[in-house]
């Protein structure tokens, strides 16, 4: 009932208030009383008591987004303090639909008015008396793309972060290179794109593409947290540069094929030591995935130089010891940079006793179950497991999505609040620009409520339905290729094609 | 090895002459003989002793869509014979890449012409010389698209017969009207759309949209087959007409809810004797589908005037035979406007005596059974049960589409011959214009060389895998948002969004 359509529903059906907004604001109320909006005279502008005021660059293009989505709106930033681009915590106090017809929010930060795009989805040509109090219940809300199984041109990239931003996502976890492609540009390294992206002119991401991408994230309220997988995961590293990669051995001779990163040697660490040096001034968020994930050490048992390594290192022949040894290199590597590091389970289950990161649960089986132990350990958890979209499921499997409880662990308030967030997997086996629009939305949107919203409003499946299919048509409106949920339309339809 | 870009690795590996083209030809033989092409003087031209001449304005076009696909080529159609718009056989007799780099396309019909868009495929900058013999395996190649459940724009329809030429798919089943909505706006029933659409100005296509669908259809060498099913799937129809559908009972007296079209009342038949002359005149094509699938007998049983009406035509309580009563008298008014019936398989399951029409097998199970079933009965059979490919299963699938065998049943060959071909259901349940394209192909593109081949050449996954791998980058070079098969990159990567 707030936006011209739904109000034209409300006029025949009289229903109560309620709101059409997705994901589900924290608290609100709404009244049946109306006012009528003029379109002509919709403008923004900040209040007299904000800390922000005009040239904050990011409430400035927010202002320009969101007025040309609405084609305008009266909407007044009147309070705003603690702004701080690092704080991950953006509480949106307070949004007032007041009888004058000016909306007014109250942000503690920057990155929590750029949330409070809540106000754009109320407002049509009458608005309903409302008052809503919003916070998200999980600091990190991310999406992963893969762009070395398949290259997503910055485009693609772009759009994408458009959505988040819709979903109120804010973490873009950029898996950006991997076994089949290294597309990233290196300045220290540059032979590591020009030998092993897919092709070193077209499949790349340029350092001008890389800083487009973060600008346009940060000023959506995204951060972007980028993967340098290893030492697993690193086929196309070894067709730029010489002694990376591990050879392997059959028959006590190398046989020609070559292995995860070899970790017994010196100038592995000193190459990584430059390249971490490069990627953390080129992405300025302060954490950083090193990955970790899926070492096959069949080809470090084969090497001869390794075994021997193992030897002098007193690893014996536990080659989990040798991983661990490795992350905890790469790890203290990137904590001079400071930077936190973030890893895939793998490294957690291999050796718990390693320096400080942030531990990303991805495996399939009782995910809960690690989840508590990572926490019970005293470290930082992001929950991946139930949010893995790549695989493209029948579509009304956004359900499936919806009903997951990331902290339905039996462990005290401490260890939960170590649960800082959750994210949505899209791995690129399958997926590249042609397809990976549909596939990801709406099914992301119902992590991103999972991520944002009270769990015990927002756990009834059918109450959410109508409300996710509506808010699908908004997405559609807006440009995003997003798939339907069942039989029906939109107002407007996709027209892109 | 016949585009520059395969042309390049067989600079590489002198890989021996082979046809990157899908679907593949009946026959063709290639040499490592190499002529180079200048872009600059390509064109197209009719041969002195063709048929067919300059103001053919199906070859005319193609050589419009062929040029500005390829950037020109010098292309002759110096024969052609037996021109028949309604002649759905097409075979394509010759082309010959001839040493004074002449591509000269001899053919029996102006469809078999059109068809003959290897020589696009073949083209690049240096050509090997080739000789191809082709004509198709099954005479009907079809896509069914669904635009009742959910609106497609007409500009998405046009799309994918594009991507059908491309694929030298030759039918576009059009489901336009089913439960959920009736976008088909009649001239004799304005109300069927006005009432039963979802919208009843932006979600219906107009007498004008539906000229223009077959006109563009007309031009690539494809009929469109429009499907007017009942007596189920009908509930759209009985928003816009009165006393069409049968009113339920419960308890005795009527629920207030409709089932399948009313079959006991003589209006019903002159409802649609009326319908289906204007539906004959505006779609020109002489086949015609009548639907007739999965009928619900339960509101039929309840109503007392239908089992009076049972009762008077002797009957008894065999539903079955009430239906097929229905459709023998719709299938009689199609006929008398010279159209040949199409229904779908529970038609003949519950009436084999009926008069003629043709059957599309679409049940799961033992299809081939049931295809032997309807070809024994000496009519003529359309398979649809493997290509259901609106469910979306992993992409690779698309070899589960590939390894079909039409004809794998014990009959004789008359009986074989009567398997005319195969069709593809994109039913709408789940796509609308933001996934169809990605959805369909190339996962479409299976079906579409199974029915286009020869069996005993595309028998191979892993044979087929590389050139469908190609042929999908050409599809997406050309604008079809095709989705990948797996990890990889394609020279041109969709820029879409």
């Amino acid at each position: 009932n707030k936006n011209s359509r739904s109000w034209c529903l409300s006029h025949v059906t009289a229903r109560s208030p309620q709101l059409d907004i997705w994901p589900l604001p924290q608290d609100f109320t709404s009244s049946m009383e109306q006012y009528p909006l003029n379109p002509h005279t919709f403008h923004f502008g900040y209040g007299k008591q904000s800390v922000a005021q005009r040239g904050c660059s990011v409430l400035d293009s927010a202002f320009k987004r969101y007025f040309s989505l609405l084609g305008g709106v009266k909407f007044m930033i009147s309070h705003l303090v603690g702004v701080g681009e690092k704080n991950l915590q953006c509480p949106l106090k307070q949004i007032n639909v007041s009888t004058k017809v000016k909306a007014v929010l109250n942000a503690e930060t920057v990155w929590g008015a750029v949330r409070g795009e809540h106000v754009r989805l109320l407002l049509g040509y009458f608005v309903n008396k409302t008052e809503i109090v919003d916070f998200p219940r999980f600091q990190f809300r991310g999406i992963l793309l893969d762009t070395s199984r398949h290259f997503l041109p910055v485009q693609t990239i772009l759009k994408t972060l458009d959505a988040m931003a819709y979903n109120k996502f804010n973490v873009f976890h950029w898996h950006i290179v991997d076994d089949p492609s290294f597309p990233y540009q290196s300045c220290t390294f540059p032979n590591l794109s020009s030998k092993g992206a897919f092709h070193p002119m077209t499949h790349i991401y340029t350092q001008s593409d890389v800083r487009r991408v973060i600008s346009y994230a940060r000023l959506r309220g995204i951060r972007v947290l980028p993967e340098f997988d290893s030492p697993g995961h690193t086929s196309s590293w070894g067709k730029g540069t010489s002694n990376l990669l591990t050879p392997c051995y059959r028959s006590g001779i190398p046989s020609g094929t070559f292995g995860p990163v070899n970790p017994a040697l010196p100038s592995t660490y000193q190459f990584m030591a430059r390249l971490f040096q490069e990627v953390s001034s080129v992405f300025p968020d302060s954490f950083i995935h090193l990955g970790g994930d899926e070492v096959d050490f069949s080809c470090w048992r084969s090497n001869p130089d390794i075994r021997t390594f193992m030897q002098k290192m007193g690893f014996g022949v536990d080659f989990a010891k040798l991983q661990a040894f490795y992350m905890e290199s790469i790890v203290n590597i990137t904590s001079a940079l400071k930077k936190t590091s973030i890893v895939w389970q793998d490294v957690f289950d291999y050796h718990k006793r390693v320096s400080k990161y942030m531990v990303e649960v991805w495996r399939a089986g009782c995910y809960l179950c690690e989840v508590r132990k990572v926490a019970k350990a005293g470290l930082r958890v992001i929950l991946a497991s139930p949010w893995y979209l790549d695989q493209p499921g029948p579509t009304h499997d956004w359900a499936r999505y919806y009903t997951v409880w990331p902290l339905a662990f039996k462990g005290t308030d401490k260890q939960k609040k170590l649960v800082i967030g959750g994210e949505v997997c899209m791995w690129g086996e399958y997926v590249d620009a042609t397809n990976l629009t549909p596939r990801l939305w709406p099914r992301a949107s119902a992590a991103a409520e999972r991520l944002w919203s009270d769990e015990r409003r927002t756990s009834n499946v059918d109450q959410a339905f109508p409300r996710l299919q509506d808010f699908r048509c908004k997405l559609v409106r807006r440009g995003i290729q997003a798939e339907p949920l069942y039989i029906g339309h939109c107002k407007h339809e996709f027209q892109g094609v």
